[in-house]
């Protein structure tokens, strides 16, 4: 039959769906990460054919002329690169294959709509405007060095600095600290020695002893530390980062919404408090936020659209309904 | 002959002089970096070694009994380290080793005086007070992730970013970027692409394609951005940084200086503008900055009074003049 094989490859993980032309899926599928700049471009076309391959199993199809594969992802699309997915696909049916930014598969997760905003932020943090179903913009997510303002390890590096000036006797005492030294089972100092502190010292041992890019799994300890002045200034000011991201890129309009996903901003910022959801509503003058937890629904309405389908509010939602068990297999 | 030989030894570079009771300057020698946590404790004795002996060759004399060898010195002083120096110094006539951190040698490097604090910001930042001619409290120093506030990592890092926010039309424009892009060959985008700016791409390769301390090299870029207002407000936040350094470590009274070091400080802040003095004194509670090149003089004042001859102003001052000359070497 004439399937749409929709696949979101991020960098942790590949999920695949096989739907008919109405939206219905008939099937999903798993693997491992498939960012081709990350994981090597051999890896990453193997993982996605794998996800691939367990959606159309467990869809028991097989497709015919007008078949569309749609894939969103992070990574660098190169020419080898889409030529080896392509060397996959042809061969077993597929007609086309739509390669497109994994920001334009979030923003297609929480709208069928052709126009609005998208806004990142887990480990890094990055936005979008999508205009005429396309992306036109893109800005942020220059990575941990250069930007990512915002971010989980924006967040983190916040929190480590803060614990070390705490027990450099250069900052304020934060709830941070105890949090941070127990995760690393450091011990405080007990009677702490005029000189220097021991536990600085260690904490110092651990952070230079990993990849900087590591300390973003720190910045849960920020969420944590509940009425902590410190921890509590790091998330506002990572909001205020955040909403200036969403404002440089967002054009207001009626029924323009901004699409959110990532789990710093979703899980975390947006969970905390009621600012993160009063300053992004501002910064976007008053838009509609969406929550998104992946891209795979925006990767099923590229795929439909492509193989000609009109894909309304009615596809929308049966899509979305349709991969939950997918998304569900996350956890 | 009874004579004191001092030893500084920095990352890049290690300096000797050997001196007479009186702190006269007999000789000076000068070899590679000589920190055993950098170059690793072989290399350091090594080079540590063969600037004592330029010296000693240049001096033209021997070792007697009495004769004392003082190092100053970055990096961890392990037992092993020490062992190994010991094995280098005592067969050739020196009954005694000092070893004491770099911050000391700095200190003892601008003034003959007990009690004081110093402040450096190089690539780091750190400072410490004195008390007695011993180093009492030590802080900052943690480091370009964790700490490093107001040094030249820290004004390089904020240069960087502010130029990748420009780039990326998500900050001021500033005279950085063309200052940054030029020095690393990237061409600014004459008709910049909608989605995204070519050139922020280029900086992206480059800055992850380096080491992140590598950053640090950037740091002189704020000084040459003349008037421009993102510079000057990285480089006043690097004073006020600096400022609170040396306000948590500080103890005012008469008589107390406050000994500067580091190139970022001496040969780039205070030159800068009036602001950094000013902010310094402020913090100090008014006290005297003395600035100082390197840590060579404050080794000569431990040697020798190890040795057992008083350090006044006027041995002070010999053992300056005296060992000038390896310091210009440093052009």
């Amino acid at each position: 039959m004439r399937i749409s094989l929709a696949i979101d490859a991020g960098g942790t993980s590949s999920r695949a769906a096989v739907l008919d032309p109405s939206g219905l899926c008939l099937g999903t599928g798993r693997a491992l990460g498939g960012n081709p700049t990350s994981s090597g471009i051999e890896s990453a076309v193997e993982q996605i054919s794998a996800a691939a391959a367990e959606a159309l199993a467990a869809a028991g199809v097989r497709a015919d002329a007008g078949s569309v594969v749609a894939i969103t992802q992070a990574g660098q699309v190169t020419t080898a690169y889409r030529e080896q997915l392509l060397a996959r696909f042809a061969p077993i049916g597929f007609d086309e294959l739509v390669i497109e930014p994994d920001l334009l598969g979030m923003f297609g997760s929480g709208t069928p709509g052709l126009r609005g905003s998208v806004l990142i932020a887990g480990t890094g943090s990055v936005a979008g405007r999508v205009e005429d179903g396309a992306l036109v913009r893109e800005i942020g997510g220059a990575g941990w060095l250069l930007g990512d303002d915002g971010s989980g390890f924006w967040i983190a590096r916040r929190v480590v600095r803060a614990v070390a000036a705490d027990l450099d006797g250069l900052g304020p005492r934060t709830a941070l600290t105890p949090l941070l030294t127990e995760a690393l089972g450091i011990s405080l100092d007990e009677a702490p020695s005029e000189h220097r502190s021991n536990a600085l010292g260690s904490l110092i041992d651990h952070v230079y002893g990993d990849r900087p890019i590591a300390l973003a799994r720190f910045a849960p300890l920020a969420f944590a530390a509940t009425g902590d002045d410190v921890a509590e200034r790091i998330l506002a000011e990572a909001v205020e980062k955040l909403a200036e991201l969403l404002s440089a890129v967002h054009r207001p309009g009626p029924d323009v919404p901004v699409v959110v996903g990532g789990s710093v901003l979703v899980d975390g910022l947006l969970q905390h408090s009621g600012l993160a959801r009063e300053r992004l509503t501002a910064a976007s003058g008053g838009a509609r936020l969406v929550p998104v937890a992946d891209g795979l629904v925006g990767a099923g309405t590229l795929a439909l659209r492509r193989a000609g389908s009109v894909v309304d509010d009615d596809v929308f939602h049966r899509i979305d309904d349709g991969v939950a068990p997918v998304r569900a297999r996350r956890a």
